[in-house]
């Protein structure tokens, strides 16, 4: 029988995290939660590909100062980013004393980190591990898309790549939060092709994980103080959204996507929305989190999901492959599920 | 206190793996050892990267087949690639219906998808898992180097990207050999910024791994049947005996390098030797794997190592971070190490 959702029986924490964005970011709604921005999104590096590096290390450090953490208390670091061989990670991260486990998720990176690294404290294989991941706006513009010079138009349904970067820091259970489950994704793949529609290629596989999280577990929507989906925007959310109605899951009342929570779509002109690694991540650690801690979300289902294609593979004329990957977040200690 | 060594008392094993090559790899040394090839390299695809999707899928196919499984048997698979945005990895294995976690290690995918899902399966998290790689010579070159067509000439540290693809798959403790102990890489950047020489880029990454390896664990280099690095080549090789040496520890006669066994230096014009992810996956799964289930091989040390950078990276000055992760790998049941 193969495996679906995975219980973590210790219940691991999520110790803490960080947050670092730029200037679009901090002109968002969420401007309050972040720890450190730079107005210039340079963060004092020459190109646009270091800048994305020192946000990963900036927020990495961020997050283990937070913590009273140093090197030496973190046996691993699970990390990835979208740009070309994870660059952002393999040199943000290069000069810290630790086991790396470079991932690639697209988007779902943090999602994937959290899930390998809780599995694997839960385990007892290691006591603290730490889930990083980025994206800058303007190393994916210039690698997916155009330079910024070009000034190219966007279509209504591409969505705005967050300028940020955050570290979450996973221990034994201890503090509150605590991740109870995992459900790690499927590749999917439902013959998009459109690389401005990344929410429709992207939301095949929420729905695929989703539904089967909700098939598997006997649980409802509404059993849950919220279900985050991580930057499907507005095109995607409204597929996820109609698709489960029709398998039977209403999760109107409770979802929220973190790409149309981090900016506001009229004022900011991102069209469907905040995309790449940095979006649900930076949203994470600083909004979701903050508020686990704080009791105000009690038993949350966190689903990151990724696009796998490359511009190559867009260009030979290949459909976008899709990727999901869910955490059950909770402040309760043990099975009593959201009744904390 | 940081995790080291980390011990997988239940010594998963490693049921069964498959291999898949194209011609330059069949006019090698080796070639009898490999499940299937295609002489042409383009495995009936349009482009060179759904060339090596096509290897992937192949791969895993195969290692299904030889062990009797069919994609239900797999609770996960661990997979990534060099291609950007592993897109190798995300098409090929696309439409097997299981849980994907993608990873970006470079050319050390195969030691880290095997740390990985060894580490997992040993903590009960899942029952079998599979690790999945590739590359591709020719659209290696045009993506980190230059179209075929071009007719590039190569400096003499250079190293022959491998076509080929492996599959390995680890399940709970049954059939030999065990993977008994793992080590998981740290990310090593000693300054090394030429593109063309990897070897020297990824040699400080294995150095560092053998020797918090051997500092830890007390053993020898002379205590294995034989050390296995991945795709150092001649240049990386001769650095990594001559700097373990100076540190006290000689694998001068037990160290063999995949990227040198792969092809012959002489005869086939491959410079330093054989590299890119496929290189150890293939040789692993088509040449070691079988010596460890006929006992020709006892205990083993098997290292990968993965350069980190992008061609961006290089273009923009900077240096090339590397990682090295380990895995013991033994014939014996229990704690007597290579004593089976």
């Amino acid at each position: 029988m193969q495996k679906g959702i995975i219980t973590l029986t210790s219940r691991p924490s999520i110790i803490c995290g960080a947050s670092v964005v730029g200037k679009k970011e901090m002109d968002g709604p969420l401007a309050r939660c972040f720890d450190k921005y730079d107005l210039t999104d340079t963060f004092d590096m020459p190109t646009w590909e270091q800048s994305e590096s020192e946000m990963q290390r900036i927020a990495f450090n961020t997050a283990m100062e937070k913590g009273g953490f140093k090197i030496h208390d973190i046996d691993a670091i699970f990390a990835g980013d979208l740009i070309n061989q994870c660059i952002s990670s393999g040199y943000g991260l290069a000069n810290f004393d630790t086991q790396f486990f470079g991932l690639f998720g697209a988007c779902s990176t943090m999602a994937e980190s959290l899930v390998l690294g809780s599995m694997l404290v839960d385990s007892g294989k290691y006591s603290r591990v730490a889930a990083v991941t980025s994206s800058h706006n303007c190393s994916a513009e210039r690698q997916f898309r155009f330079p910024l010079e070009y000034g190219g138009q966007r279509t209504p349904t591409a969505q705005w790549t967050v300028t940020g970067s955050a570290a979450v820091i996973i221990g034994e259970h201890s503090d509150l939060p605590y991740i109870a489950e995992v459900l790690p994704g499927r590749v999917c793949d439902k013959g998009i092709n459109d690389s401005a529609n990344m929410g429709a290629a992207m939301a095949p596989a929420a729905i695929d994980t989703l539904k089967r999280y909700f098939d598997e577990s006997g649980k409802k929507p509404d059993d849950f103080s919220a279900i985050f989906t991580g930057d499907l925007g507005y095109e995607g959310s409204s597929i996820l959204v109609d698709f489960l109605r029709s398998d039977g899951y209403d999760i109107s009342r409770v979802h929220h996507d973190c790409g149309l929570m981090i900016y506001d779509r009229e004022r900011q002109d991102v069209h469907a929305g905040g995309s790449g690694c940095g979006c649900c991540a930076t949203v994470f650690a600083g909004h979701i989190l903050p508020q686990l801690k704080e009791k105000k979300l009690k038993d949350i289902l966190f689903i990151a999901t990724g696009a796998m294609m490359n511009t190559a593979s867009i260009q030979q004329g290949l459909t976008i492959p899709g990727i999901a990957h869910l955490a059950r977040i909770t402040v309760s200690e043990g099975d009593d599920g959201q009744n904390s």
